[in-house]
């Protein structure tokens, strides 16, 4: 039974993703505060009573005290070793695994997919380069957990880890199967829906302002006009081709090794369990996974990943872009260009009214240089492979998933703190339209070129309007200026006349 | 007529690619040795007789010294600027240009493309960031080209370089336009035929290699068998996998921006331009160039090549892979691995016979290298876009040349002078085999895994064979360690037998 | 009081850093379960009733929800800002702060410093880009607690986030000087004691190996031989060199921005407040800390810790060397080149003995490949200043921390748990150096270069030893042999004589 | 005889660097349009017959396709081995070498240090990864360039290139000694004059702009004011301490590997060599060269190289910086920020009078993106080495050249071309100053922070001005208002008075 300062604690974490220490209690069966002997081939080894993970994790635990809490494996790949070790234990059914054991197993692991034993997963990434650490991590929790479940003992191999869990798999090809399975999960489930809102909602701004025509500005200086919608349409289009690039990238992540075990070659499988554990696991996420076609590479590379990542490093290209236009066109409000008006979110400062920091962009663009930063961790990786495997996985699958849930979450704080609230700044649109020497351009059909840039260069000494210019030089009348210079004619390509 | 010395000059000089200071002479027309005014409008200034640039060409020549000579835009966009100016030309024929010009046009235009004019092209990469100058330098240069075929005089704008060679278009179009077409023919003339001749290699080894059964490597330490086949295997789905990622980033290059002008709205040019420049370029090419849906993104970002120098840092990392293990393979040839020699090219030491170093594999590395930096230059200046116009642009197409001509003479380098010459050394790759303890895996279910274990950890201790060590447990006999412990059984999943 | 459930939820959970949500009842102020309205200028707001921060730093929670609770502002941030505005405090008694606020500002500050606060600091890094909101968490956290030692009110503002605890500062200057202050402490506490191990253990290896020969390698290829303890003394000095390296970059970290305010002129500070901040964080710390003599610079770029992580990059590159070096000197056990034998710390496999797997290398090269990105991400923040202020600082410090402490940590785990137990096999390294062709260099001198390389390529092709291919040849005696080749006379420089 | 028409091909390819053709006839000697039979232990080779290079050269030009003429070892390299040859020679007199040869490869070196021979260095970049053929280019030339001036036949050994011109030395020490030298030379020669004056440059115009006040910008916002002044003099300590960083960076680069030779135990060297030879070139060059302590180091590593490339990429980052303040400062003329007017160096646009393109920042920040991407190139050839020897070498001196090149002559034509003629629009700056907001805070002492921020916040609203808004709220008269609000008095910290 919970106690109520229990409760409460779990009341005011909501903040936190999990308040794993309680979650223990709640299964009522792990003993806290004692230790529990597990054992394997290097002998026995003390772990904490209230947790499932047996000798191999503890090893890891003490082995690698790197970066601490905050460097543990990505929750993502815990979830993903639940999903694979189900998908496996289904299939080994077919392949000779007793049923009841199949049956425990297959509870335990869904329980680990749906995130209940996250506690029990506390090996950080900075461990054995082949993820074999985490693999037996979660051998040993479902293990235990599955004991556990049938009325055993813990650590009393009732349920094996090796044998029965792990069992036609080798760390070699279930680590990277399980980087293919987080990653193709948090892509489709934290990153493409947010970027798809945000386009959205750009393109929404972009229908908005479609009639707001506004100076243009190359090299930032001014320019030629367009629609305000136009620029906007820009940022749509980015983002709609950074959308597809991601598509397209992910088949190869689709494609799992599983089957591969040590070296490739699948010694120690049988045939058809590749095929089955990929349908299953396609069954139980939706995504249409296939077993890799060559598991030599998919044990010694991780080229997919590499290759996603470029697609994730072309769409913070993109968001880098458009996040620093919004920073810029909303600068000010007086002395900047001030053709935005972004949310007011926070205070910006005690004494100024009016300021509002871009901070949203500011986080954008942070996390834009986080994922270029993350883009070189990830190539270093995947190109340092040696012979029969490539063990700069951890380090791959924490990249991509620090990158994918970056991303993911920035276009979701970016377009509901900012981007749905942005307001044009007509008036200032406008004025700042009508000053520009530009719109002198207009004026070439009628009065030729030299003419008209006489007038410009007039105004421009001058300080002066274009109008004021040319009607000071007398090359035309008010009204004649009223009727040629249209910035509205300048929005696109003309019908040719022969 | 051409003088003695200077033909000699040109036979001695071919291991360069092109004596372009003597094809000035071939024309006939131009004035060595005396310069020649043009004008801007910043009014006249000297040029170099001998060359067709104009005044604009002559300020940036003299206002960016930076880098000198090896830092000259690079040749395949002066090409490209070629077909391009040409597909504008036939394009603004349709809209009013004179016949006469616009045939002085395309016979220009056509002599860059084909590389004739490649000396008149001197701006440096590191010049104003939307490449203006380098459009001008090839507005000026065919102008003037052009000029002479109709018998007029240089600088004389007979054939104007703004309102004939560049009608229509803006260099906020016509250098991303460029930047495409670049891109797009030297990816597939000079990146994937190499490419794909190196992985018909490598395929053709790994066919050869299918029976030689070696000790497997994870972790660079000895596991369970493979084929030298399936090794090699693995690096051929890499880089068929590579291919099919640069030809799936090809698309997005072949939009071209082409009809945006000046900020993407098409102001100045003409409905149905843009779709014929594409239509013409496809037809020149052969490559399938359509007009960028968007015109507003194709000036203000460059995504679909950071995208596209994504799938080249992909193929960077796999080829960093298969040269290192390929150096490693055929490392020795007496204290290394020594599985492999790899062809003797150059005297390795004047002292060590034998010695043969793995150079090609240590330049393809190196390029990979280089890539992988180059990768970083493009993302950076892919981002750095403000407003209408990026102005990262010639920063982006250089690192994007240089990745692609790097890997695709380091693919043709690689295969020709490595590759087809690998021979598998199978006595040691057998005895290395032989030797390995992890063949004991082969007797687990014969004898169960803690005689085996025992049999390799005497083994390991006493540093003799499995066999020796097997036999002298007396757990087996000499032929029935014959009959079970066979490596080409160890070499795929099992059938399954209920 | 402490439920028995909790008392033992926090026995179990040594494994992490810190318990937090338990240590808010230690002080059994706060109020769980509960919220209390906080107030800013944006109006009121609720916060967590066991929660120190107040509105501002809410706001942040609720508009920055990116990445998670791994995502939070490094500790030693939070830390450094205890020690910043307990310097402020002691500062500002001198300018006018009452001494009852500033000593409960004070207490609280310590608090902070000690980490007894961590838990009241939620904000992630991915906020707006000067950090404010960090710095607003501080100074409402030291508020409330001082509002607490106060007898006060949460909420009350009787001791004032921005008028007391903020007073005569702003987040622009404040939150650099806590990077800076963060950084030299993480750098002298956490790297640069392992680092100093690390060495010493390498040091200690290249004396016990001072006497071991053995086959050089170069182009991984086999060389003229050298003595382990030399190949271990180059690592020795690429460590001492990047311990120098780091100590070379730290003084530019030691400049403090404090003093600077808003835009970096000091507005609404007082002339002296800087430098007596500075003095009072460097009698706290025990490290030099001065006022930076350019506010403008300190504010509007994170310079001095992009050239920092240089030199952690380099330290990164040397580690990476090493750790290669060790994984390969120790593969095998029997396929590999089997110099060296790490120590066994977790079982590799079941099924082969002798197996083990260089996992600490492991760890430590991907955790340089992650130095590696943040390099990247460092470098595009600290360029991407504008104006009077860089605004990726949040993420800057993020990738400097993370690296200082991966490369801290890693250093201290591979010391620990590879460096001192590694042990050379000599046997296997003397046969090695034996078989080598190479030695043959010596016997020039006495029958020349051409008979020399005779014997080298007979016994290449014959596979034979040096020795038997120059007895076959009948170049020499064996006698003459044993005299003449002498890999310890092949180790160094010889006298020149006339 | 020199041709007429040759002559004047020498005079119009001034642009160019070197007509390198052309000097070889200079010489008189060399046969062009011939071929020449050169030996290597590799037997018999035909090289041309107007170069000096022998056999290894024309190997590696024929195996290295990679890149082309622009992809050549940069120049230099190739000075810095005239540099390094000729201090051999003359410490080898010490050792044994007859002094007729040693003074005919001096003179040669002293040809090749002083860029006679430049087109005599044919090979890339990418080619071993020791830099062996580059090295041995060197000797081959030197040698037969020494054998031309003692009269002899080229080819004939009579100089040998091993025996005589790499006498004492390796590739393996002489390469990176070639690499430390060129470093040396060009951040010296064409970087640090360079950042010198740019720096000059800027704190000139500090000084001259630093009466002038303007509105500070922080998160591009508005905010305090400051003066130009001090805006500009924030740039001045970032390159200040820019050139620190890099002259800190240089004592590790002025340690040489030469000594070293093979493998880093100075086998077939004499004792006394390395010293001599740093000592000789010392006086070269009169830079403090020294023999590195630790040669194992030197060959395996090339640290001091990446470390020194973090200082050039800090550089790098500033410079990037201070370009895209500057660019944002002179946007407009009208709808920008329009507070500098840079010089206008060249037609931005034949229709927009007034439109002065910021090319010079753009070249500049797109080199600094290019050193960001060099950045990774270095820093993974850098933790590539294997063993004794790192193979990136080439690599790692390309990138490192590269950058040094064009970080110099960014800043030359930075500073002459842009920063010199910047101009403060004086009036801009003042009208921008006064309309904004944050002037109000100048009120707080006098009417309290509520009724300053209703001033603020009426004015925001009512698009006026602060004066308007106070007077309309009658918080204040004209002439407390001109009194009180006095932008003068913001600019730095004030007295405290108790």
């Amino acid at each position: 039974m919970l106690s109520k300062s229990l409760r409460a604690l779990r009341v005011v974490s909501l903040q936190q993703r999990s308040l794993t220490q309680t979650q223990a209690y709640l299964f009522g069966v792990l003993t806290p505060g004692k230790s529990r002997q597990e054992k394997d081939t290097f002998g026995p080894i003390e772990v904490p009573g209230d947790k499932y993970w047996g000798a191999q994790t503890q090893r890891s635990l003490q082995n690698f005290k790197i970066g601490g809490e905050r460097e543990r494996m990505p929750i993502p790949v815990v979830r993903a070793f639940g999903l694979l070790k189900k998908a496996a234990a289904q299939a080994n059914m077919s392949y000779g695994l007793e049923e009841k054991v199949a049956k425990a197993i297959i509870q335990a692991s869904d329980e680990v997919a749906q995130g209940k034993l996250d506690e029990h997963f506390p090996l950080v990434v900075w461990q054995t380069g082949s993820g074999t650490q985490s693999n037996m991590n979660a051998n040993e929790v479902i293990a235990n957990r599955a004991i556990e479940i049938l009325g055993g003992d813990l650590g009393s191999k009732l349920v094996h880890p090796n044998d029965h869990v792990n069992r036609s798999q080798s760390s070699n090809d279930s680590f990277p199967t399980v980087m293919h399975v987080a990653t193709v999960m948090e892509v489709n489930h934290r990153l493409i829906p947010h970027l798809k809102e945000l386009t959205a909602s750009l393109k929404a701004k972009s229908e908005e302002f479609k009639d707001i025509i506004k100076i243009g500005r190359t090299h930032t200086q001014d320019a030629t006009p367009l629609t305000l919608g136009q620029e906007f349409g820009g940022y749509v289009a980015q983002l709609e081709h950074g959308l597809k690039r991601i598509e397209a990238a992910l088949p190869g992540v689709l494609e799992i090794a599983q089957g591969g075990t040590a070296v490739g070659t699948g010694l120690n499988t049988y045939i058809g369990f590749a095929e089955k554990v990929a349908e299953n696991l396609s069954k139980e996420t939706g995504f249409d996974f296939v077993t890799a076609p060559n598991k030599f590479e998919s044990l010694a590379s991780k080229d997919a990943l590499v290759y996603l990542h470029g697609a994730l490093n072309t769409l913070a290209a993109s968001l880098m872009k458009i996040a620093n236009d919004i920073r810029f066109l909303g600068s000010g409000p007086r002395c900047g260009l001030g053709e935005l008006s972004l949310p007011e979110n926070e205070p910006g400062s005690s004494i100024m009214p009016g300021k509002v920091n871009p901070t949203q962009c500011e986080a954008m663009t942070m996390v834009c240089a986080q994922v270029f930063g993350n883009q070189v961790a990830v190539t270093v990786g995947g190109a340092s492979g040696h012979f029969e495997l490539n063990v700069f996985k951890p380090l791959i699958i924490r990249n991509i998933l620090h990158s994918v849930a970056l991303l993911g979450d920035a276009c979701d704080s970016f377009n509901k703190n900012c981007v749905v609230g942005i307001v044009a700044n007509k008036e200032r649109i406008n004025k700042l339209l009508n000053e520009s020497l530009m719109l002198v351009t207009a004026l070439n059909p009628y009065i030729g070129y030299d003419k008209a840039a006489a007038i410009a260069k007039k105004a421009h000494k001058e300080h002066s309007t274009l109008e004021e210019a040319a009607l000071k030089l007398g090359y035309l009348t008010k009204e004649q200026f009223k009727e040629w210079v249209i910035p509205e004619n300048m929005l696109g390509p003309e019908e040719f006349k022969k």
